[in-house]
């Protein structure tokens, strides 16, 4: 350590005096930071140390910031180790129990090596799970896609493993808890919702939900690493479209309208939109993890590390919006909920420490959906064509690596793994290309039967002939996301493999050239892309189509197409995918999706009223031999 | 009076011993409230009166009930002097004003002549509509269907017309009360939820929701007929198919499994479906009005006029179910909820009288749907056999009435009061047949546009070549219940007529043919018969399809086909109706409507779940002059 520490000195020492961090800790600290976050995608982290470095003080910045790279959560000390130390640190809180969720403060799809505390206990790395641990027994509950890599992953001494919906947390608890009995948990890791039935078993049983703000994990895990510094850069208004101002006194309207005070914004992406920011704090979406809120008259609060701005998001940033670090959210909230003000908080995604803080300091709590979420939804023209501009550039690597596939497939060589290297590869040389927008799932045979699959190098197998290679993918543009399902036949298709490809892309084109008037939702169009499969018996069980935002997440709402009910009207600008699919199990799995961009219809002139209609965007040929005419 | 009385003396002497009735004023109460029902469709009414009537008396018990039958409520005394004495009524209650709706107690489509104090005080015959009565203003609230009836009918200087919807009471009201006014409503006439918006604008200006229970109309509405006596009967096994028994044995189980120790039911056509017995107090729908409850242990009481029950209705209740006088139902309510018993309500059917009595004595109300609801809408064979058994009758009816039609129709003489009357007269030589199960509508021309056009006297059209008839309408069967739409051309269609008319032909085989796992709802079918109109940039302004009941109501729940959320997936048995539209305004109207049957698909063997389809119970064709092929 002390000779690291010299090291920090010597670096520290060749930064120009204007540099962000000007001792050896903090270059230190910074650096760890910047490490902590997903392996960057360009150089702008190095703004965060300063300006006008020369080359070899970079490249010993690189040096540094890959030595400081931390360790998967699994590394280190042996797993069955960890569950001891985590209990003790129980016993001063005089908890008889904890919840680990894998959710971070922001309830989203990915989480920052500093917040995977469910890994790091359990081992299982999944997107989705929760632990709860006693003092003589724990269990892990993660949902379908996931029991198998569970079982892989964890100790069966250490944690029981149930299915998150058929044996769910609070009816295990219900039988091992009692009157007095403290079971706590990490106020700012869970909404309210998300505690519902928790909370009722609790009630019921006598025992106590008792709320905590120092995750005792956090102090078991000698090697966590610090909060991500990942770069937060503008995002150029030829990109978005709209002006900050603008935004800004749009949603402030609407808060006005609505008789709200302010509203807290607790989702990475819509700060990320409402601001013209981008950041890297989590794989493959570009999120500046962050609070922020704004008032009815459009003043915003930005909370978060400022160590993370760029010289350029300061001056973007200018005097409009008030940056303070994350530890002023709190008193911030004490200040807006003064004197019984209206705060709109969002109850699908703020944490239940936001919603105490805030009622402790005495607002009239509103709740309802994020203000950012519906029109951040809505693209606007720049958004559409930049949109348009990206799945023509990704469509060129598509085309590339199909015809690839055309002529390696047949020779049985291919991998999963090298088809996802060699995928990558296509877009790599992209114009504006950043990343892709999630892990490629590339399955063959009876891995593509698994909705979620994700290769790795124990799972992947060899692209045989006869066998449908699926392959889901996406890209993280400088001007938009994409995200394309293709199913290729490797050699020559089973009759039965046709027939079900055909009903899949009837489906897939029967929503994709749907007209509905204005008004209608995605669960009203949903059933179009399974009625030839209905037809056959058949189904699939996911949902039709997800949101996806601006070069930002590749699944986003608040509009959806699938069976659940969902109120959120269709509007022109907003792009959803397309994917029905089908399954059959331990033998193949068939997905075709486009991504699709609602806008008006014009050729309908004696319509009464606006007719609606979907623009493909995604560009792509389909595998004519899986169609059966 | 006096010369009356003598009558009822007279006629008195002349019943058997056994008579129901033995004094002159019994008798005369007695044959008022069966007069008070709609016409009789069979002599059971006699039988409430006593058995082996010799044939005179017969004659002259028919001759007394004609003459007692209730004048409508718009006739007598000019509207326009009600308003005046039914404030004076206001007064010594200490209102300010008055609620007055057009429901019952029982909140269903029909109301008996009893309960018409909407139009006695109004004028306004429609089948919606609240009225709300200030001291220096009143207004009457009705939806797109009536307000150009409300126009024609209601006195201008006394009632403003407003939109139920777009202009609702409780928004006319926030102007027009302030800190202490005080606004009565009978608490027997309407739900919780439908005075939701008005409690909240109450509170918001410091006004009070006063409830009452002595209705104010009925002290001064001096002709008000008396409660409905239709005779109640059994509903013979053979088209019932369950015994009440098993029926009663169901629904107890239900309550026990969901924690339940009782429900409440106040929907007449559930107590029927519970008791296998059918009544005569509304129009068109065979309900007994009545109230009833249902314990645990499958005990039931059953609340209503106990002169309405035939002898045979009386041996068929037996023991297993107590009936008692309508007055009884508040105290059985006291009873059933002593010492925070369970106590299951409807909030979309029971009254806030119930919940308040509930309330007081101490129960313990869980809201959920009525019990019987589910069960009643999923049709046991003999229901089904039944229902297809009605329609093959049924169709004889419409194929002689279409027949008709053809020849007709071109010579230009018919009218739409002519082709109601036909179509009932072809209708009432069918075996079981007893009565129409609404007002047919038939519309022609721009009448038809109109989507729930009646044809009245003065409104009624010549079908003239050219135009195109809309004939929608149904039939009240001992073994099911119709209900068929046609739209037929006379003479020469348009080539635009036929294109939509194609349009919505097309919308509703998609819909009759569709398969579909079993947990889909009708919402996610709903859109199926939208699809090919919505491409033209077309839709029409109702739901798809409703429940109808087997010889009940022909609109009924909990299911339904429509754009609005409904979270009740079809089952196997329900009945629904099939019937897309499309309406030119002021032009024309186009409706297909058959019924359809929820069954098991047998033949997709290879279906990994359960499929579900229609079968198309209705028999009749469609004009294919109409059709574009």
């Amino acid at each position: 350590m002390s000779e690291r520490h010299r090291d920090f000195e010597t670096l520290a020492r060749r930064l120009p005096a204007s540099a962000a961090a000007s001792t050896p800790e903090a270059l230190h600290d910074l650096l760890a930071g910047i490490a902590a976050a997903p392996p960057p995608v360009d150089d702008a982290w190095l703004s965060l140390v300063g300006q006008t470095l020369k080359e070899d003080v970079v490249t010993a910045l690189r040096d540094m910031r890959h030595a400081l790279a931390p360790d998967p959560p699994a590394m280190g000390s042996p797993i069955a180790d960890r569950l001891g130390p985590f209990r003790q640190a129980l016993v001063p809180l005089q908890l008889d129990g904890f919840l680990v969720p894998r959710s971070d403060e922001h309830q989203g799809e990915y989480v920052a090596a500093h917040s995977e505390r469910l890994a790091w206990l359990t081992g299982f790395t999944g997107s989705a799970g929760i632990a709860v641990v006693l003092t003589d027994r724990a269990a892990l509950f993660v949902d379908g896609r996931y029991t198998i890599q569970a079982r892989t992953q964890v100790d069966p001494a250490a944690f029981e493993i149930h299915h998150l919906l058929d044996d769910p947390p609070h009816a295990w608890l219900r039988a091992r808890i009692g009157t007095g009995t403290r079971i706590g948990f990490d106020s700012r890791l869970h909404t309210p919702r998300g505690l519902d039935k928790l909370r009722k078993v609790c009630e019921e049983r006598g025992a106590e939900l008792v709320p905590v703000t120092d995750n005792p994990i956090d102090a078991v895990w000698a090697t966590q690493p610090p909060p991500p510094l990942g770069p937060a850069v503008p995002h150029p208004i030829e990109f978005a479209g709209t002006s900050v101002a603008a935004k800004r006194t749009l949603i402030a309207d609407q808060l006005g309208r609505e008789g709200d005070a302010a509203a807290v914004l607790t989702a990475p992406d819509s700060i990320a939109w409402l601001l013209n920011i981008r950041g890297a704090d989590v794989p493959h979406t570009p999120l500046p993890l962050s609070f922020a809120t704004i008032d009815d008259r459009g003043d915003v609060n930005l909370f978060l590390d400022p160590r993370k701005l760029t010289p350029e998001a300061h001056t973007h940033l200018g005097n409009d919006v008030v940056v303070q670090p994350t530890e002023a959210f709190g008193p911030h909230l004490d200040k807006l909920g003064h004197g019984g003000r209206v705060v709109r908080v969002d109850p699908a995604s703020a944490s239940v420490w936001v919603f105490d803080r805030l009622h402790r300091a005495g607002a009239t709590i509103r709740r309802d959906a994020d203000p950012c979420a519906l029109p951040k939804a809505c693209k606007n023209a720049e958004e559409l064509e930049g949109a348009r501009a990206a799945h023509r550039r990704d469509a060129v690597a598509i085309c590339r690596f199909l015809r690839w596939l055309s002529v390696k497939g047949p020779s049985g060589e291919l991998t999963e793994t090298g088809v996802v290297d060699r995928l990558l590869g296509f877009r790599s040389e992209l114009p504006l290309f950043r990343d892709v927008s999630f892990d490629t799932i590339a399955g063959t045979g009876p891995n593509a039967a698994i909705c979620h699959y994700r290769v790795t190098a124990e799972s992947s197998r060899r692209v045989e002939p006869g066998a449908l290679l699926l392959v889901d993918s996406g890209a993280q543009f400088l001007d938009g996301t994409t995200d394309i399902t293709r199913t290729v036949a490797i050699g020559a298709p089973t009759p039965a493999m046709r027939r079900r490809f055909t009903l899949v892309l009837k489906g897939h084109i029967a929503l994709a050239t749907a007209r509905f008037p204005e008004g209608t939702t995605g669960a009203q169009l949903d059933p179009f892309a399974r009625q030839f499969l209905w037809r056959a018996g058949l189904d699939y069980d996911h949902g039709t189509g997800h949101g996806v935002g601006s070069y930002l997440s590749v699944h986003e709402g608040p509009q959806r197409l699938s069976k659940m009910p969902n109120g959120v009207a269709l509007q022109p600008g907003m792009i959803v995918s397309n994917e029905p699919g089908y399954y059959e199990d331990n033998a193949y799995g068939i997905r075709i999706e486009n991504l699709i961009a609602v806008r008006r219809a014009t050729d309908v002139p004696d319509a009464p009223r606006p007719v609606l209609e979907f623009e493909t965007l995604t560009l792509a040929p389909i595998d004519r031999s899986l169609v059966d005419p």
